[in-house]
C-alpha cells in the first residue's frame, strides 16, 4: 500500500499578522513524522471564506488526508465549518449531538454562539475520545482541529492511531566543515543511495559543529548502509559525532 | 494605491518533517504587519523542484511580493534558485559579481560546492546591504532568502524599506468573559464597523482574562471609534484592561 500523504490548512489572521506564532502545524509535523506519516505541504491562509474554500479544495483532491487548524470556534470570524462544507458541496447542519453536549454543559446559559460550535457540514462523522469534552469533525478525508494549542494536541491524540506509516529511520551526522566543504561527499552518497532522504542543516555561531547532515530512509537497512557509506567517505576530523 | 500584498513559501524538508520549527515566516510576519504590508499567504514545501516551481507560479501571480526562505544553500538539497528560474522560464546563469565575492572570500578553498552559491536565475537584481557578506537576489517580484533565521533577518532588514505600506491601528480588549459570551458585541460591532478587523482569540488557564480582542485599521479615527463603541456596549465587569 502507498504510504499516506498529508496537508494541513492554518487557518488564522493571528498568524499572518505576526501577533501568534504557528505552533500547531510544528506539532502536527512531529507527530504525523514520527507516524510514519509524510506532511507534504502547509497553508496558512486568511479568515476569509473564499480563501479557506480555494485551499480546501485543492488539498482535499492533492493529499489523502487534510488537517485543518483553527476558525472552530462561536465568534464571526470563525468559518473554517462554512467554507469545508462549501468545498465539498455539503450544507452546514447543527449536529443534534453537540447541541445536546452543549446544552448540557452550558444549560440555561447556553445561546447561539455556543451552538455555532454545533455547526458541521451535513455527513460529518464525530470522533470521541477519553479527555474530550467535544468531538473531532470529520468529513470525508478532512478533519477539522482548533486553533488553541492545548485542544488541538488533545483532539489529535485522540485521532492519533488512525495515522499510520512505516516509520523513516534516521541518523545524523555532525560535521566539523562547513556545507561547501562536504557537498561533494554528500553528492557522492546520494548517488550511491539515491532513494535516501539527505538533509544538510548549518548552524552559525556552534562551537561544535558546523553542519548537522541528516539521513532517512523507512529502510533501515538503507540508512544504516548510507550513513556507515558517507561516515567511510567524509575526511578525517569532519566528524564531530554521530547519532 | 492599492497596498501591496506579500506571500511567502518557505522551502524544507526539515519543517515538515517536524525537525525545525519555521520561525522565519513568524519574524517577516511581524516585520511585513509592522510596515503596514498585508501577508496574504505562507506555504511550506518540500525540497522538490516541481512542488516549489508550482507554488512559486501560483505566487507571483496572486501577490505584489514574494519572499522565499530556505534551499539557496551550497548542497543537493538547496534548489530554489533553479526552481525560481524554471518558473519565471529563465535560464540559471552563475552571476560574475557573487562569484567575484566568493573567490575573494574563500581564495585558494574556492570549490564547485561554493560557486553554485553564486548561481541566480537570468536577470536577477543584487540588493547589498551595509552588513551583507552577500547581496539579497532579487528576480521580477520574488526575494530569494536564505533559510538560517539570523541570514534571513540581516538580509529582510537590508530590503526592508522596500516594504511600506499604511500602517495598522491596533486596540486590544482583554475579556473576562469566554467568546460565546462576547459574541453578539462582536457581531454588533462589526455590523456597524464592517472595515474592521477583529480578531478574537480566547486563552485557556489565564487566571486575568479569557479572550483578547483585538480591532485593527489603516484608518485610526476608525479603530477608535469601533474600539469606544465595543467597549461602551460590553457588560459591566467584562473588560479587565485594555491595551
Amino acid at each position: 500500500m502507498a504510504e499516506a500523504s498529508v496537508g494541513i490548512v492554518v487557518i488564522g489572521n493571528e498568524i499572518l499578522s505576526g501577533k501568534v506564532a504557528d505552533t500547531n502545524s510544528t506539532f502536527l509535523a512531529r507527530e504525523l513524522r514520527e507516524a510514519g506519516v509524510e506532511l507534504r505541504r502547509v497553508t496558512v491562509v486568511p479568515d476569509e471564506i473564499d480563501q479557506i474554500v480555494e485551499v480546501i479544495r485543492d488539498f482535499r483532491e492533492r493529499f489523502d488526508v487534510v488537517l485543518t487548524s483553527g476558525g472552530v470556534g462561536p465568534t464571526h470570524d470563525d468559518m473554517t465549518v462554512v467554507a469545508v462544507a462549501r468545498a465539498l458541496g455539503r450544507r452546514v447542519i447543527r449536529h443534534p449531538e453537540i447541541e445536546q453536549a452543549l446544552r448540557a454543559f452550558y444549560k440555561d446559559k447556553v445561546n447561539s454562539a455556543h451552538l455555532k460550535m454545533a455547526e458541521v457540514p451535513e455527513g460529518a462523522e464525530l470522533i470521541r475520545g477519553g479527555e474530550l469534552r467535544f468531538p473531532v469533525v470529520k468529513i470525508e478525508n478532512i478533519y477539522l482541529l482548533p486553533g488553541i494549542p492545548q485542544i488541538l494536541e488533545d483532539k489529535f491524540h485522540t485521532i492519533k492511531s488512525r495515522f499510520t506509516g512505516t516509520r523513516y529511520h534516521l541518523r545524523a551526522i555532525y560535521s566539523s566543515k562547513g556545507e561547501s566543504s562536504i557537498a561533494q561527499y554528500l553528492d557522492e552518497t546520494l548517488a550511491k543511495f539515491p532513494a535516501l532522504l539527505l538533509g544538510s542543516y548549518p548552524r552559525l555561531g556552534d562551537p561544535e559543529y558546523m553542519v548537522k547532515v541528516t539521513l532517512e530512509s523507512r529502510d533501515q537497512a538503507y540508512v544504516e548502509q548510507a550513513f556507515a557509506h558517507l561516515v567511510g567517505i567524509l575526511p578525517e576530523g569532519t566528524v564531530v559525532r554521530t547519532e
